[in-house]
């Protein structure tokens, strides 16, 4: 439950998709990193309420072994223990989480994540604005349609629960609940800040007024103006890193699709810093089947304090990072393709090896051989006599654009029939030359 | 135990090794195809002595799952849940066994397999054939050193089973015992047949004279005429296909490497007809270091009999495939990587965007920017006033060609210094054609 086959076509969606947020990553300079699937003990006490959600084994012997939640606890155990300080790494891979599947809004039990980090102490906003930038590349790239990434700061959250009336040992569970905004309503959140996380009602009515307030630089002076805020030293130094960030945003030129949005909490107890969630944003015109595709597409931000918690001696490697809801936008590419009647090819062969009569198994196990070896993509059909018909037709359903036909005249005269199978031309083509041809084709 | 981390090395060279063979099995025609690493109780059963390696999740609410043992038993679980009769498919993705893992020799419980099958009613062999081309082929391309594929076919070795006075029960116990030949000598097996699989010794004895033989076409003609196992009707049957498959890796030019081998088993229930596996050979003058890389590298056969067995009805679906052993490929190849103090570049940055003066990060972010969005790989550092210095080590040290310079000279003229890193050599650009001059190198 909560998983699932991928057959040809999807597989072939997938690796297209993978393929272009890989090589986005790869563009920014990282290099990859394998982790395994199985951790250790070392999940426990980094997702708070989500914790709930880690697949775990069977005893093996003294072994507590638990299935990967995300990519980023295994990221920072990585870097701590091998000391490493200082790294900007990609990684996709399938990670694993007991949750309700809602597979209609692509949400599965096991999905992939697409990570890209950057690890190492550096002047302050620069990483974290290439991460951004690197969401917004990949969104347009994808041509997902209209989106927004929305940003805040755990800083201003924190400074934000202070200035409230929020005790600091409330300020996690706090901020869980905020994050639900983007699914219930206010007065939802409300309630359950007052009645669950025992937040008093004046403080949880000066949260909601905050967290109404979304916009760019502007939000960010009026904040920094703000007579509460400003006096909080959390909230002042996130929105003075927030200001820079919107400087190299905009050098960037992406602050178009910018908001800093107080709302935006992040579930995860892990991030320290700036945070950041990318939306589609549903569009005029759209058409109703098109249910998936609204929500959360990216997300991520920084974490300071993650490596040290796997560090015996507790030393910091500041990091942040980016993670691309890849299961989502797959099930929004799935039904466009769906629903544009468009078949996508799931095998790459540019060539069919026939024969027009029987008895030219060998002259057909020759020749594909030849082609195999020259690197050519080359199929042919497991009969010992197929029909010629048969043959083609395997090429038009499969999209195999050429045929390479040889009879008892082609092998007589020493050429290949090289069938066009759209445009159903033929020419023969002299054998010593038929690699060439089909490379030129 | 036995899992790890792969650092960026690492993870270049695999993805570098996983490249080949993904291309080799495109060239060959098949899509890929994707399922969940967690599969519930259908694993049982299917692997013999082997069952007792697969890791079991705790009980998640009724649902009994366990992580994947191979790639082969998933891919029969689909073809039969979704009545594909006909797929030729690769998968490469990790599987998990509960082994005691041996590193040295790339051993590990956390692995990745590469598999291509084959999946269809066709005429005898040629499929097979296919798949043993493909072990050919990869094995070559990687230049691992000399190799030999040794065959044989399950029918043969029941047959033998039964002209040597086995009763049919102990057909697969005998096998597993067989297989073990590889690794214990004649001895051992022999005992163990007698002592723990209750065989005769006379039985034994005589299982002992067939299993050393091994040859090409000529020991498939001699044994067509041994007075008992023609008188088979299974080994019969499989040594008229061994005759066919001989003629078709005639005309694939392959037989050289190929040896017909009595004593090949191969450990798992499910095959039904040929088996076969790649193993490399020690050569002169080898470097004693290099212990890893002398076992199998790939195997695979033929299995009819499993996809029925997932199917409500028993409908068979033939099938042939190839595994290959990446694991230990890629520890040989490490090692030869390691010894010949050859460094992999672990990213494939084209340009450091640098600045040779303070305050010019502004410069440097826009610069990089437009890169990005032309699809040029870019990295520049992530400090507000690195010293020129350090940003030319860093491509040094990252193996980064290009550096583009932007000072204030450069600002003020419209172009862009670009520095050919090995060469020490600079040249001015303007800025509307750095791109192309970029891509032209």
């Amino acid at each position: 439950q909560g998983t699932r086959d991928h057959p040809p076509a999807q597989a072939a969606l997938r690796e297209r998709l993978l393929g272009a947020v890989v090589s986005c990553f790869k563009r920014h300079g990282a290099a990859a990193i394998d982790t395994p699937a199985l951790e250790l003990e070392t999940l426990m006490g980094k997702y708070g309420e989500e914790t709930k959600l880690i697949y775990e084994l069977q005893d093996q012997g003294g072994e507590l072994l638990a299935l990967r939640y995300d990519l980023t606890v295994p990221f920072a155990r990585y870097l701590a223990m091998n000391k490493v300080t200082n790294m900007k790494r990609y990684h996709v891979a399938k990670v694993y989480r007991r949750d309700n599947p809602a597979t209609t809004r692509g949400r599965y039990r096991e999905f992939y994540q697409c990570d890209f980090d950057i690890a190492g102490q550096f002047d302050p906003m620069i990483p974290d604005a290439e991460c951004l930038k690197i969401v917004h590349e990949i969104l347009s790239d994808l041509q997902l349609g209209d989106f927004v990434i929305k940003v805040n700061d755990r800083r201003i959250l924190n400074g934000m629960f202070a200035v409230c009336g929020v005790p600091e040992s409330q300020f996690l569970p706090a901020c869980s609940t905020v994050d639900k905004l983007d699914k219930v309503p206010w007065e939802e959140v409300r309630s359950e800040m007052v009645a669950e996380k025992g937040l008093s009602s004046e403080a949880a009515d000066r949260i909601g007024e905050y967290v109404q307030l979304h916009g760019g630089l502007d939000l960010i002076e009026q904040l920094l103006q703000d007579p509460k805020l400003s006096q909080n030293k959390l909230a002042k130094e996130g929105l003075g890193d927030m200001k820079l960030l919107f400087e190299y945003l905009t050098l960037f030129g992406i602050t178009g699709k910018i908001s800093f949005d107080l709302s935006l909490a992040r579930g995860l107890d892990y991030y320290t810093g700036v945070i950041f969630e990318a939306v589609l944003l549903q569009q005029e015109n759209e058409h109703k089947e098109e249910v998936v595709g609204f929500g959360s597409v990216a997300g991520g931000g920084r974490y300071d304090g993650l490596v040290g918690m796997f560090d015996p001696k507790g030393r910091k490697v500041p990091c942040v990072g980016v993670s691309i809801g890849i299961e989502r936008i797959f099930s929004i590419l799935e039904q466009r393709l769906e629903a544009s009647g468009e078949k996508l090819r799931t095998t790459e062969t540019q060539v069919l090896v026939a024969t027009p009569q029987k008895h030219l198994l060998a002259a057909r196990l020759k020749l594909i051989s030849e082609l195999w070896d020259a690197g050519i993509k080359a199929e042919m059909l497991y009969k010992k006599d197929p029909k010629l018909l048969k043959q083609l037709q395997y090429c038009e359903d499969t999209g195999i654009p050429l045929a390479a036909i040889v009879g008892e005249q082609e092998l007589a005269d020493g050429v290949v029939k090289l069938r066009d199978v759209a445009a159903r031309e033929e020419v023969d083509v002299p054998r010593e030359k038929l690699v060439d041809e089909i490379r030129r084709r």
